[in-house]
């Protein structure tokens, strides 16, 4: 057989990572970057990675994605360009109007079902109409927040009301981080941001929200969410980002889904550096009330870079082998560390 | 659409409480139950469970399978029956064959692949001939040694190593478990029950191995399970069992399954009475090496009763929904618990 064929657009950390994760593993090649930053395009890979190419075929980064993939080019296309499913919208399509599978990064893809029902009906019906399959995931949405509370829940006779709650450092987080979720800011400045939606914080709640209602078999009849500054009483430093006594070290999110015009399902998500400095440890926790109760944890929280790097090459052999149109992740088997040859994941 | 039809083999513990849990869902119905005790057979089930019946149609507790069970008569049949695949198959085929779907509660069916792989392949065989499906299922194995390491291990990038830990209370159980795991007994009987085979102690070990093993690409090369006595230096006590202090608590059971040599899965599992009389604090940990490293805890455990009875029931909308043949927890979507009409999970 031969090894599975993997393209990748945009090269970025998460599109980087994903390509260094592959480059380890057996049986499956990437055949084609894409990406259109000038300090990447033209570029070998292997140089961008600062890894040895070997015996492995040169990729040079292509800032043309017509030039990397033609039809049928290869088996799937990671794409890692953006949050939002409008904005990924036309380069998912194009994907897979080549008539290859994709795998998109999209927090919101995760989930399009959730805020972009006509654009979700619309990928499906474009993935059908060429025999493959889309799916968005991640660490979160796509695992901690959502897939990883529906699995759990499957040990319970009834459920009466879940709890969400993800607590992480942004300490090993570069500089566009920082920004996004206004590290180092004026509390001011942070609320203003939050006023004109230019500060982004956590994309995913209301796609967790509908992943697990709709799992469950619950409907969600209203969605909210906030946005509250961390304000550190003490100085705070990491790699990139700084915060000096009484100003923003990070975000506090929270969101609830209403069933029956109850809160059933609270996401608690606060983000910040340093988060030891005041106390704060980090975990990722789920608890669940019914029968019987659930109370899980993971200490320290499942690390975000590394963690959606992994489920996003992990979930390649179930979106291959999977009946084409959209998927998520409550629709595919359960997602897997691949340590074995890729090949014998795929069902020809 | 009609309401999803269940049959139910097997009327103890397990098969009754799924029958309870069932009777609270909607858009399902029991249309049979098979049992041969002579306490149960030829009474109406809500006779036994202590539950008004109400609008719902009388189900009479029928001795006979064949009676119970005739071609095509419900969507899937609940067999409540076994541990062992051996011992299940002859049902198992019998059910398959009047092209009724099937969940199994026996352990080794949870991946019966690992100890019995030709009768693996011949379920798969004749439920395939018979345009059905079957699974096996439970707490654990099931779901929280092997399941839900598989689905944690999907963000991870690389796994060295995997550790399973479950340190159960056996003081909800019945005289039957007390007896199976040797609370009360002498240290010299235990070993001896131990050496000829009589005390089973948990059963699914090399099915939970197995499971992780297949479904992250390792290959296992050699499986071991060590089962050891747990002996009370005070005297303990639940509503069915007693230990003196010297004599037995209940079972350490550790397992082992070696890749390339190396053990890569370490099973470790304590069931025992009154733990936290020592000092022991029951829950469920996942600790898997590698990048990121996962450390995971529910506490107390998941209850396994219930968790087994859930996890059965859950699964139903799965296996209708599954092509023919046989499935494990590893080829089919997440479970998760049913709050909704179980007709809208099912895909006709």
């Amino acid at each position: 057989m031969e090894n599975v064929k993997v393209a990748i657009w945009g090269f970025g950390a998460m599109g980087s990572g994903m390509a260094r994760m592959l480059l380890k593993k057996k049986g499956v090649d990437i055949v084609g970057v894409c990406d259109l930053h000038p300090e990447r395009a033209g570029r070998s890979i292997y140089d961008v990675l600062g890894i040895e190419r070997g015996e492995k075929p040169e990729v040079i980064i292509n800032p043309n994605i017509d030039e990397v993939l033609t039809e049928k080019c290869c088996d799937i296309c990671l794409c890692a360009t953006d949050s939002f499913t409008k904005n990924a919208f036309p380069r998912l399509k194009k994907v897979l109007e080549k008539k290859i599978n994709v795998i998109s990064t999209a927090e919101e893809m995760a989930y399009p079902q959730a805020q972009n029902p006509e654009i979700a009906a619309e990928l499906d019906k474009i993935a059908k109409e060429n025999g493959v399959s889309i799916l968005g995931t991640g660490i979160n949405p796509g695992l901690i927040m959502d897939l990883l509370v529906v699995c759990l829940t499957g040990c319970m006779t009834d459920v009466d009301h879940i709890e969400a709650k993800r607590v992480n450092s942004l300490s090993p987080f570069g500089p566009a981080v920082m920004e996004e979720q206004g590290v180092g800011m004026k509390v001011d400045d942070f609320n203003r941001g939050v006023a004109d939606g230019s500060l982004a914080g956590h994309v995913g709640f209301s796609e967790s929200i509908n992943m697990i209602a709709d799992a469950i078999g619950w409907k969600v009849d209203k969605f909210e969410q906030q946005m509250a500054p961390i304000v550190t009483s003490v100085d705070r430093k990491s790699p990139f980002g700084f915060a000096a006594a009484g100003d923003v070290a990070g975000v506090n999110m929270t969101g609830q889904g209403y069933v029956d015009g109850q809160v059933k399902i609270d996401m608690i998500h606060p983000q910040q550096i340093e988060p030891e400095m005041e106390g704060t440890f980090t975990g990722d926790y789920i608890t669940i009330k019914g029968t019987p109760e659930v109370n899980m944890s993971i200490k320290p929280e499942v690390d975000g870079g590394l963690g959606t790097i992994a489920m996003c090459v992990n979930m390649i052999p179930h979106v291959i082998n999977a009946d084409p149109g959209l998927k998520t992740m409550i629709d595919l088997p359960v997602p897997r560390a691949i340590m074995g040859d890729f090949r014998t994941f795929i069902k020809r």
